[in-house]
């Protein structure tokens, strides 16, 4: 699959770009389910809400389950990426971020890539995030909010996290924007905040302002992202890298696969 | 100030009405300065958000600022107010929920008729709710999420509060529908948010199911929330009735009161 101009130029200027359905509800069907299996193994790849036992995010999952290892090898994920970031990307990250009803606390405002920077010491932000609705996303469940365009102001902040705290699991509260540059940034660029049907994908950049807020409605929000990262840049961890499940160690430019999300007989 | 039929009909059957820009912006400048007053004054009418001095509501300014003693009596809420209760109302309860940019955090999904009940042994639902907004109110901001004919169903619960704990500002946490409820609840009635300039009015009806998610947009949502209760509905409390200005002991009917809301030569 091939974004066509007008969508690379929309990404570029805003900084994401929403595609509506691009996969369909029995494709989503496929993925919930591998979901559902995989987010029933334990594991420190597994990041439950505070005082909860309640799943906030399951990272890796392309690397438990078949359905999620084609899903990034996909010509409608991959085909975009490379389009958008250069013709040679692997899997930096994977994770699914839960957002469960009534529980699903929110992100503070960060740049994905000011997290990238101080736990795995990524040269550039030569990445692009595709996020896949499993969900229907309205303003009722915690929907992601962005500030289109800000991405082109680069790395606002490098974060007021300490350098000595362990950097494994980079929470957005750790690398969280101040309200006076929100304030700034919200003038400048306004708020949005892309919605869908489950099986539409979000394409946006490493360093878009983003955040969102709770989800109080009883309607899970789940959603899949993918980050794909340039070939030729891999981090310089100085020190341990980090895990294996939060950050690929393989940087091996990725096959497309254009096979169906479950194969066939492969019925769960 | 009379509501025509239909709208009549629409807050009996959605719970709530909408009225867009009911008050003018050179009006709702007028109300936001007798606000700015009005918080700086000390007290326990004044509450303040967790761990913060930021002032999360603030009680009963129309017995402290002229501007908001015009607003309760003014045929626009007041014409309204009568239409849906009773001919002879008053002011049973006055606040203003400021919801500050960055900071306000989000109300539990509730019944304001069982905060009353609990707390002022209030006999029936009989009162209305009038939301004044002061500033624009977006998906952004932490707007207010209703079940639209939720109220249809009565009163859902009780509140887990125990009978024993301190009954003065009763917070909705105390009284937050179950996970369970709130299911079923959904599942009958959806949800639906009210959102509109500032100057818009919505009257919403006690036992409406409503809740509302943190406001981390930089856009403070002040709301101004007059309750009118039907003067033969006084409450019935068991041993010492609430403070003042939680929960107003004079029950005489309020009289209509056709004036600017600024009066002439009174510029603060």
């Amino acid at each position: 699959m091939k974004l066509p101009d007008h969508q690379i130029r929309s990404y570029r200027d805003d900084g994401y770009l929403v595609v509506n359905r691009l996969f369909a509800p029995d494709e989503v069907d496929v993925l919930r389910t591998a979901f559902q299996h995989d987010g029933g193994i334990p594991g420190a790849h597994r990041i439950t809400e505070k005082d909860s036992t309640e799943v906030r995010a399951v990272y890796a999952s392309h690397r438990r389950q078949p359905e999620f290892a084609r899903l990034v090898r996909s010509p409608r994920l991959l085909g975009p990426a490379r389009q958008l970031v250069t013709d040679e990307v692997y899997v930096y990250q994977f994770k699914i971020n839960t957002k469960p009803g009534f529980f699903g606390e929110g992100w503070s405002w960060h740049q994905d890539y000011a997290a990238w920077r101080i736990a795995d010491y990524l040269p550039a932000p030569k990445l692009v995030n595709v996020g896949l609705f499993l969900d229907d996303v309205t303003e009722f469940n915690g929907p992601l909010l962005f500030l289109p365009g800000s991405h082109r102001d680069g790395l606002i902040s490098s974060g007021r996290r300490s350098e000595a705290t362990s950097t494994q699991h980079v929470d957005p509260e750790d690398i969280k924007l101040t309200r006076t540059e929100m304030a700034h940034l919200v003038d400048r660029h306004g708020m949005r905040s892309p919605k869908g049907a489950a099986g539409s994908v979000v394409f946006f950049h490493p360093e878009l302002v983003h955040g969102s807020v709770a989800n109080i409605s009883p309607f899970g929000r789940r959603l899949v992202l993918v980050t794909y990262n340039d070939v030729t840049n891999e981090p310089q961890p100085v020190g341990k890298p980090r895990d294996w499940y939060l950050v690929e160690p393989d940087a091996t430019s990725l096959t497309m696969v254009d096979e169906p999300l479950l194969s066939a007989g492969a019925a769960r």
